[in-house]
C-alpha cells in the first residue's frame, strides 16, 4: 500500500528538535544539575501546560507588541478560544502563584524547566523552542532576595564545573535607569532608543555607542560605573560575603522584558569565542497585579538549554554519553531465548540494566547491534553456558572476556557504576 | 496603573493542569518510576518536539480521520506551514526511526514520557493534555518482543505497588480478527461495527452484545476464549515461565488504532470502583513505511498519567508529598540574615536542602511560612545562637526542640533522608 504513496518526510517541525538517547542523557543532566542546586537553595518544583490563554501575554503592555503580534504561536482552538504556547515562564508563574496566594507561603520559591515558543523567521537559523531554567523567589522585597537569586546562579555555574574565571556576573538597576530617564526628561521615543542603546553597547562599536549617546542628550558621565547605585552596592557586599567574587556593577545591563522594576543581571561568559551573555534576571514588582490588586514582589532568572550547552561545549565541560544499559544478553541459538530471560530476570531484580537479543539474528550481528547502543558489556547464553554455569563478560571496548558465575555477575555490575 | 484595567483570570486555559509542588511531586514520582523500570529492561529514553508537520497525522488512514478533523490542535503558523500538537507519540517514534535507521541498531528499545493533547469539547469534562509513557521494541518479529513488552507494563504496576490480584492483563490478537472478517466476508462497513462492538463489550449487556453479533452475521462461538489463537499462547505461555499469571485471552480486546498488526492487549484494573482499561499496546509492523518501503516492525504501549493516578488513589497506593526542603532558617532580626545566609552555605555544601526567611516580617509569621511550606524542621538564627554556636532544630510536626551545635547540623538532616 505505502509504495504508491508519497513518502513523508522525517524532518521534525522547522526549528524544533528531536531528542535522541544522547541527546535526551544531554537534556537531563541539565534537568538534574538544575533540580538539585535549587532544591538545596529551597526552591520547590512546580510546572504547567505549554498552552496559555492569549490575553496572558497581550495585556502586559506596549512594549511586548514585538513578542505578541509577530513572535509568538496564537491560534483559536476549535471553540473559538485564543490560545498561545508559552513564549516565557514568568507569567504563567505570576498566574499560578495570584491564584494560590493565601495558601502559599513567603517568601515562596518556585522554579521550573519548561519548554518556550518563539515564532523565529527560519532563515535566521534559530530555534523555535528551548527548554529554560526558571527560578522564581516571591514575596520578599528584601535585596536579600536579589542577592539569593544571583547566588543560585552562580552555584549552578559551579555545579556544571565553570570557575569563577569562566563567567562574569553583571548588575545594573532599572531603578537607577528610571531615575536616569526622569532626571533627563527624556521622551516616550528618546527613552525606548536609550534603553535599545544600553541592551546593545557590548555589541556596537564604543564610539558609535559614544555618538549615538550624546544624540540623545546623554551624558556618557551618568553611565560611569565607579557610581554604583545603593541596591547594586547592597548585593555586590552580600554576594562577596557569600565568596562571590566575579560580579560587577554595569550600568548597561537593562534586561529587554519591560516588566523589570528593580536590580537586574545577565551572566556573561568570558570565554573569547562565546563572549555573550549567557542568561539573565531581574525583580519584577508588579506582575501579579495582571491578576488582582494586591502586588506579590518578585525577582527571578531563566537560563536556556541552548546556550548552556554552547557554554560547556566551549569549555570541554560537556559529560561522556553513558547509556543506562550495562549488558546486552546474546543467544547462540534462538532456543535459548527462554534462559537468556530467565537470566536477565534474575539480574534486573538486582537492579542491572539489561538488554536481550531475541536470536532474529546471527551471533556477529547481535554484538554489532550492541555496539551500536554503546553497551559496554555482552555475554552469549548458549548450551554450553547453561550447562556450566560460566558466563564469559565481554567488554565490548577491548573484547576482554571475564569469566563469572552466574551468582557473582550482578555484584560485577553494580560495581561499575 | 492596573487597577483601572480589567483582571485576567488565573485559571490555566481550558482542560489543561497546573502542577503545583505537590503534583508535580507525583508527576516526578511517575517519571522516576517508569524510567528505572524501563532502563532495567534496556530501554533508553528519547524526546521530541509537541509540535509536528500536520501531515504526519493526516496520511495514515481513513479510520484516524475523527481523530484528525475534530480531535487534534492543528493550526498554520506564520510561515504557512500547517502543524499539530501531537495526539499520541507512536507516529514521532516511527518518524524518529526511520530518520536513523542506519545508525541505530535492532532491536531498539525506546521510551519517552511526552505530554500529547487532544481536543476534547469541554462539557466532556475530559483532559486535553496528558502526559503519557511510551515503551516501544522495533526491529523484532520474535513473540519474545510482545511478551516483553507486556512484561515491562507488568513490572510497572508492581513498581508502583500493585500486587497481581490488582489487574488483569488481556491479550488480543488482530491476526486472528483480521482472519475471522475474511472467513465471514464481512463488509468494510460491518467490520468497522464488528470491531466497535468487540471494543465496547465490556460496557454493554451481554444479551445485547451478543444481539448485535447475531446481526452481523457473526457466530458468538466464535469468539470462544477456549479457542486461543497461537500468537497469544505462545505470549501466554513465556509470561507464566517469568512468573506472570495475571494474562488472559480475551478475543474481544481489538485497540483503537488502525495500526496494530498482530498481538494487542489491554491492562485492567480488577478494582470494583474503577473496573476498566488502564492502558494498553501491541504489535504495529507498517508504520515506518509512511516514510520510506523499508518496514522497521515494531511493538509498544502507551499509560497514560491521570488513570495511573486514579488506580493508585483507588488502591491508597499515592506517595505522600515529602518536600526536598528540609530546614527553614528563620531570623529573629533582620540583622542577623547575613549570619543565617552563611550558615544555610555550609549546610547546603554539605547537600542539606534548606530555605532562608529574610527577616521581612515577625517570627511568628516565619514559622508560619515554614508551615504552609510543609518543610519539617525549623531554627531561628539570633544573637544568643550566634554566640553560643548552639541551635535548637524544632520539629514544626510536633514542637519538640533539639539543641545541635554547629558542626552537628549537617549529620542530624542527612540522617532523615
Amino acid at each position: 500500500m505505502s509504495s504508491k504513496k508519497e513518502k513523508l518526510s522525517v524532518e521534525p517541525y522547522k526549528g524544533v528538535r528531536d531528542f535522541y538517547p544522547e541527546d535526551q542523557a544531554f537534556y537531563n543532566y541539565l534537568l538534574s544539575t538544575y533540580r538539585q542546586v535549587a532544591e538545596r537553595f529551597g526552591y520547590v518544583e512546580y510546572h504547567a501546560s505549554v498552552l496559555e490563554p492569549a490575553e496572558l501575554y497581550k495585556s502586559k503592555n506596549a512594549e511586548n507588541e514585538e513578542l505578541v503580534n509577530e513572535q509568538t504561536y496564537t491560534f483559536v482552538d476549535r471553540g473559538g478560544r485564543e490560545v498561545t504556547l508559552r513564549p516565557e515562564m514568568t507569567p504563567t508563574v505570576a498566574r499560578m502563584v495570584a491564584a494560590r496566594r493565601r495558601e502559599l507561603g513567603f517568601p515562596l520559591r518556585f522554579f521550573s524547566i519548561p519548554n518556550v515558543f518563539r515564532y523565529e523567521r527560519p532563515q535566521r537559523g534559530r530555534l523555535r523552542e528551548h527548554w529554560q531554567l526558571n527560578v522564581d523567589l516571591f514575596g520578599s522585597k528584601s535585596l536579600t532576595a536579589d542577592t539569593e537569586i544571583i547566588a543560585v546562579a552562580a552555584e549552578i555555574m559551579r555545579a556544571f564545573g565553570a570557575t569563577p574565571n569562566d563567567f562574569e556576573i553583571r548588575i545594573g538597576s532599572r531603578i537607577f535607569l528610571d531615575s536616569l530617564i526622569t532626571q533627563l526628561s527624556l521622551s516616550d521615543d528618546a527613552t525606548k532608543e536609550f534603553v535599545a542603546l544600553l541592551d546593545r553597547r557590548r555589541k556596537i562599536p564604543a564610539a558609535e555607542f559614544d555618538a549615538t549617546l550624546a544624540e540623545l542628550g546623554v551624558p556618557l558621565a551618568l553611565l560611569s560605573t565607579s557610581d554604583t547605585p545603593d541596591e547594586v552596592r547592597v548585593v555586590l557586599k552580600t554576594l562577596a560575603e557569600l565568596g562571590i567574587n566575579n560580579a560587577v556593577y554595569d550600568p548597561s545591563i537593562v534586561r529587554g522584558f519591560a516588566y523589570y522594576t528593580g536590580v537586574v543581571f545577565e551572566v556573561f561568559d568570558t570565554h573569547p569565542d562565546n563572549n555573550r551573555a549567557l542568561f539573565g534576571g531581574g525583580r519584577y514588582d508588579n506582575l501579579t497585579t495582571l491578576f488582582d490588586d494586591e502586588p506579590i514582589v518578585g525577582v527571578g532568572f531563566g537560563m536556556g538549554d541552548v546556550s548552556m550547552r554552547n557554554f560547556l561545549e566551549v569549555r570541554g565541560l560537556l559529560p561522556v554519553y553513558v547509556p543506562p544499559t550495562k549488558l546486552y544478553i546474546a543467544v547462540a541459538a534462538p532456543e535459548d531465548v527462554s534462559h537468556a530471560l530467565m537470566l536477565a530476570q534474575e539480574l534486573r531484580a538486582q537492579n542491572v540494566a539489561i538488554a536481550v537479543d531475541f536470536g532474529d539474528k546471527k551471533l556477529a550481528d547481535q554484538i554489532k547491534a550492541a555496539t551500536k547502543h554503546h553497551i559496554p558489556y555482552l555475554l552469549v547464553v548458549g548450551e554450553n553456558e547453561i550447562t556450566s554455569g560460566t558466563f564469559a563478560v565481554r567488554d565490548l571496548a577491548t573484547g576482554k572476556e571475564t569469566p563469572l558465575s552466574r551468582t557473582e555477575l550482578a555484584s560485577f555490575f553494580l560495581a561499575l557504576a
